[in-house]
C-alpha cells in the first residue's frame, strides 16, 4: 500500500480539523483509498494545543527546515493563515519538491504565480480546494468536472460571515453592529472583522475562482469590492417588500468585452436559488456552455468543513499520478492582454429622501432619464414634510448611476441615502 | 500536444450532443487542456443523421469491429442506451485495451462487475459520470472531492422526466395523466415512459451513486422502488395545505443496521432546498461526517448536459495518468456480507375516506397507536356523510404503516387511498 507522509504546519481552526479528520479516517483511508496516510510532523508554536490534539511530543517540529529536510513527509499541508511566514515556508517546501496544500486563500491569490513557478520548477504538487468555499468542492469542479465547457459566469456566496450577518438582520430584523457581535460572539466573525465584511476575503476567493474558470489569471487587484458595512436594516426591510434579499456576492463573467469581477451587496429575487442559501452556508452558481446552470452548496467554513477540503487535496495528491497545480494555460504571470470590464451592468436600487413637494418625482424622474436610466419598480412613504424614495431601475451601468446619483445630490432634488446593485 | 481519438456509438440525443461538443471546443481544448482531441470514428446506423450533424463519410464506421482495431481510437464513448448491444461492443473496447466512457446507466447499474472486471484485466479505463444526473458532477465529486468523508446519506432528485411531471400537477393543478402527456409533447419522456415514471431509471442511477458512496456494490435489485403513477392532484394539494411538496426522491443511508436504498415519491417540507427543484432540474444532497451537507444541482438530462459529462470523462481520461473504474474496494462482485434495510424509517402521509359519525376518529387514532405510530398533523374535511381525513405521522417503520392500513381497511373504519412518505 502506497504511504504517504503529511506534515501540518499550524493546528489552529483548520489545520486541527485536518489532524483529526486524518487520524480518524486513517482505516478508511486505507480501505476505500488504498492510501496509508500517516501525520509525520506539525509545525504549531503552542505546544500545548498540539498535545492536546493528541500529537506525539517527538512528531512537533522545532521549525520549517527540520520538515523540509524529513525524507518522510511528501506533502506539506500550510494551515498558517497570512502571507508572511506562510510564503516563506510554503516556497521552502515547494522548493524542496513537497507537494503542498493550503487553504490559504490570500497567499494564493497574492502570490499564485511565484507558487506555482516553484512548483513546476522542483515538480512538486500544489493543491489548494480549502481556499475557496471550505468543504465544496468548486475547484476540483472547475478543474476536473466541468473543464468540458467555457464558463461565462460565476455567481456565489463565498463568506459564510457576512452570509451569516446579512441572514441575522434579513430575519430578526436587528442592526449591521448587533448582527456583527452574534456573529463575533459565535466564532462566525473575527474580532477585527475587516477582510470579511469589507469583501477581501470574498475577492481573494473570486480571484482564485475566476481564474480557474475563465483560464487566464485574474489578478485580485482587478475585483471591484465594497463591504457590507455601509448595509442598514431600512435597505433590507425595504427591498424585501419589493420581493428581495440582500446577499454579499461575488460575480464573475467574461464576455466579449472582457472580464468583469465584482464583490458587493446586491439583491437578488427570492426564488433566485441562491436567495435560500441562508447562514453561514456557502454557494456558488456556475454557467457553462454545454452544462448550462450548475450550482454547488455547502458550508464555507469550519474546521471540519475545511479539513475535508485539505484532505480531499491530499488524498488526490497520493493517488494520481500526475502533479496538479492548475490548468490553465501555462503563463504564470497575469496576462497582460486580457481586458476588465469596470463599468458593469447591473440593476440598481436607490433609496432616497426628498421633500414632499408636488413635481419632485418628476424632476428626479428627469435626471434618471437624461442620464439613460429607466425605473423598473418604485415606493414612496411620506413621513412629515419629507418621503422616503425606492427606485429600482432595469439594466444600466455603474457610471450611469453614479452620475446620476452625484446630479441628484447636486440639484438638492434628493438625498440618496444608499445605491445597491440588483441581480437581473 | 497529446493527441487522444475518440470514436462514437450511437449518435442519437446524447452522442450527438457529444460529437457537438467535441467539434465546437476542439480548439479551446487544444488551448486550455493541452490536448487534441479528434473524433476518429462514428458508429450511427442512420447514415443520415451522421452525415447531417457534419461527420464525414469516411468517418461513418461499418461495424464495431472496424472501431476496436483501430489503433488510432483511444477511447470509445458508448450512447446507444440498453443492454444487449452496448454491452457487447463495451466489452469489446475494453477487451481492446480501450478506454471506455459511457452514459448508460442501465448498463453500468446491471453489468458494472463485469465491465470493471474487463477494464482492470486490459488496463483499460471506465468512465461513467454521465450515467447519473446529466451534466452535474456528482460521481468525480464522489470520487475525487468527497472522498475524505464516510458518506453517510445521500438524498436526491435524480430523474427529469418525473420531476417535470410532478412540477407541472404541482404548480397547475393537472392530473398525472395530463401532466405525462405535456412531458411527451415536449420531449422530456418517451412515448413509452416505465422507465422513468415507475422509477427504474432513478433505482440504476442509485445503485450507482450509492456504491460509489458508500463504498461497496449496492445491486439495483436492493432498491425499494415505487413511481409516480399512482400520485394524484388530490394528494399533491393536500400535502401542499400541510407545507409540503411532493418529489421522487433516491435515498441511500447507510447506518450501523446496514445500507438503505429507495427511490418513491416523498413529501418534502417547502423549505427544504430539494423542494426548490423544480422541472427538468435535478439535485443531490450528500452528507458526509467532515463537510456535512453538500448539494449538487443543475440539469440532469439533454444534449448538451449530458455530453457535457461524457467530454469531462474524455478529457479526464486524457489527462490523467492514471486508469479510472471506480476507486471502491477492490473486489469486483458486490459483498455478500453487506446488510441491507428493508423496513426503513419514515414520517408518512395517509389520506384516508371515513365516515363522518362520532367515534371514527378515536377509533382510527387507537389502530394507529397500537401499531406504534404516533400521529404528527391531521386535517379533515366533510363532503355529505363521508370526510376525508388526512394523516401525517411522526417518524415510524414502513411495515408499521402497512400493518395498520391492512387494518383500517378490514375493520372497515376508513379506506386507505393514498400513503406517501414524508422527509422528516
Amino acid at each position: 500500500m502506497k504511504k504517504v507522509g503529511v506534515a501540518i504546519l499550524g493546528l489552529g481552526v483548520v489545520g486541527g480539523g485536518t489532524y483529526k479528520i486524518l487520524k480518524e479516517h486513517a482505516d478508511f483511508y486505507r480501505e476505500t483509498q488504498s492510501v496509508d496516510i500517516e501525520v509525520e510532523s506539525v509545525l504549531e508554536l503552542d505546544r500545548a494545543r498540539a498535545l492536546a490534539l493528541g500529537v506525539p511530543a517527538e512528531k512537533i517540529a522545532s521549525n520549517i527546515a527540520e520538515i523540509v529536510l524529513d525524507p518522510d513527509v511528501n506533502i506539506v499541508v500550510e494551515c498558517i493563515g497570512g502571507v508572511a511566514a506562510a510564503k516563506d515556508y510554503v516556497l521552502d517546501a515547494l522548493n524542496a519538491g513537497k507537494t503542498v496544500v493550503t487553504s490559504n486563500k490570500e497567499l494564493f491569490a497574492k502570490f499564485w504565480h511565484e507558487l506555482e513557478r516553484a512548483a513546476r520548477r522542483h515538480n512538486a504538487g500544489l493543491f489548494f480546494e480549502a481556499s475557496c468555499v471550505g468543504g465544496v468542492p468548486i475547484i476540483r469542479t472547475l478543474l476536473d468536472g466541468l473543464q468540458s465547457n467555457e464558463v461565462s459566469s460565476l455567481v456565489g456566496i463565498i463568506n459564510g460571515t457576512t452570509n451569516y450577518i446579512l441572514t441575522e438582520m434579513t430575519e430578526k430584523g436587528v442592526s449591521y453592529a448587533e448582527a456583527l457581535q452574534t456573529a463575533i460572539g459565535l466564532g462566525y466573525a473575527e474580532a477585527d472583522p475587516t477582510a470579511d465584511v469589507e469583501g477581501y476575503d470574498a475577492a481573494y476567493k473570486l480571484s482564485i475562482l475566476s481564474s480557474l474558470a475563465f483560464h487566464t489569471k485574474v489578478p485580485y487587484t482587478k475585483v471591484f469590492r465594497e463591504g457590507i458595512t455601509g448595509v442598514s436594516e431600512a435597505d433590507i426591510r425595504d427591498g424585501s417588500q419589493l420581493g428581495y434579499v440582500l446577499k454579499l456576492l461575488a460575480v464573475g463573467k467574461k464576455t466579449p468585452a472582457g472580464i468583469e469581477v465584482r464583490v458587493h451587496p446586491a439583491f437578488l429575487e427570492k426564488s433566485h436559488p441562491l436567495a435560500s442559501v441562508g447562514g453561514s452556508f456557502n454557494a456558488v452558481f456556475v454557467r457553462g456552455d454545454s452544462v448550462g446552470d450548475v450550482m454547488l452548496y455547502g458550508r464555507g467554513a469550519g474546521e471540519l468543513p475545511t479539513g475535508s477540503a485539505i484532505v480531499s487535496d491530499i488524498i488526490y495528491a497520493a493517488t494520481h499520478a500526475e502533479l496538479h497545480y492548475s490548468t490553465f494555460k501555462n503563463t504564470a504571470a497575469p496576462d497582460k492582454d486580457v481586458k476588465f470590464v469596470t463599468d458593469f451592468a447591473s440593476g440598481y436600487y436607490l433609496r432616497m429622501t426628498v421633500a414632499d413637494t408636488p413635481g419632485v418625482l418628476a424632476k428626479i424622474s428627469a435626471v434618471l432619464a437624461r442620464a439613460g436610466i429607466s425605473i423598473d419598480k418604485l415606493s414612496q412613504r411620506v413621513s412629515g414634510d419629507r418621503a422616503t424614495l425606492v427606485i429600482v431601475t432595469h439594466a444600466t451601468h455603474e457610471l450611469a448611476v453614479r452620475n446620476a446619483v452625484s446630479k441628484l445630490g447636486a440639484s438638492g432634488l434628493a438625498e440618496v441615502n444608499s445605491v445597491l446593485r440588483v441581480i437581473l
